[in-house]
């Protein structure tokens, strides 16, 4: 039987599923500044994050009340405990977003991409964005199989960031090392906002299968 | 009176200092071999972040089995969560540690960091594992003062990464893109570590005081 703890916990899945829609909207925005390097977008991107920080706390508190006013046990303790990880997850997302918007401000006139990379960035953004919607919709399921294309995903942008790394040091690489310095940040950002939306999907496959979900995770450098 | 749930709680404090110790060894470990070139110490980082991930998924279960069997509410609940959080921090800084010698063996044979900005990772090794040191007796002692402290350390740490992105960029810079991009990147795992290590000590602040510890944080990129 369904009870106003379970009603609690499903809106609780709700926002979290949103936040990560959320962070998936602002890497959208965020990319499209840093590949155009038109930066009407990058702009709302500041106060998008806040809104996003803003939901993330919501969440928190509504977890922390469940915790102290009903001592869920079990699988229930575990899917709350979840939840305070799962938004710290999808918040960082939103901040990785934010700093890439803040990427493309910085080389502002410059096009923040040269076009020997564009192709690779352009792949890193969608890969980006297809995650956070992949991770959304495993929140909302709970489909052990979405969790597994997340860490495919995840694997996908860790090449993109070896072979971005890997033209960034060519001898032939044009634009110095400044540029050099910053697209590889840029580049991290990426990367680990793939990380964190592996996290959520392991968190979300242990939840449901009991099991660990092997692969995926932070690669140094690179 | 203390009974035997506040004796769990002592022992997961004392843990949680014990993980912010051993990240401190971690990141000075790693310094010695980026700042020295001698990997021998490098090879022990992966090991050694090993130990503190199993001590990280210890203080875990623990603070699960507090919610699970004793349902702790008010600030006792508030001590638990947060040392899930607390738990999940420091094992990030080791893990960044763990980052930084790997980019010391990835540069290998030739001196992982040039001389123009030797003094500055020097700056930041130290700063780093200062820090970790500061939280460790942030979150033994509970002190608030440390606590803001941390803080303080940290806005030092944004001005050393400002500072080597500065230096990066300059024109008269002769390393090339190849080592400005591995570097910046080295700096970034240095100012994570310091960001990791101002979010437990804003956690203890918050334990401690009821209040919002103000400044720190991650600043994106440059």
């Amino acid at each position: 039987m369904r009870n106003l703890f379970h009603e609690t916990l499903d809106s609780l899945t709700a926002d979290l599923a949103g936040m990560c829609g959320r962070a998936s909207e602002l890497m959208q925005t965020a990319s499209a500044a840093l590949l155009s390097g038109d930066l009407s977008g990058a702009d709302r991107v500041a106060a998008d994050l806040k809104d996003l920080t803003t939901l993330g706390h919501a969440v928190h508190e509504r977890a922390y009340g469940l915790l102290a006013l009903q001592a869920p046990v079990a699988h229930d303790l575990r899917v709350v405990v979840s939840a305070l990880y799962i938004a710290a997850d999808a918040d960082r997302m939103g901040a990785l977003a934010s700093h890439v918007a803040r990427a493309a401000r910085r080389r502002h006139p410059d096009p923040p991409v040269p076009a020997e990379v564009h192709d690779l960035f352009a792949d890193m953004a969608v890969t980006a964005v297809d995650l956070a919607d992949l991770v959304r919709s495993t929140v909302e399921s709970g489909s052990p199989e979405r969790a597994r294309l997340v860490c495919e995903g995840d694997a996908r942008m860790n090449d993109l960031h070896r072979e971005l790394f890997a033209r960034l040091i060519e001898p032939r690489w044009q634009h110095g090392a400044a540029a050099a310095a910053d697209l590889v940040l840029v580049g991290r950002y990426y990367e680990r906002f793939a990380d964190h939306a592996v996290e959520i999907a392991r968190r979300v496959y242990f939840q449901v299968t009991g099991e660990q979900l092997s692969g995926g995770g932070d690669t140094a450098g690179g």
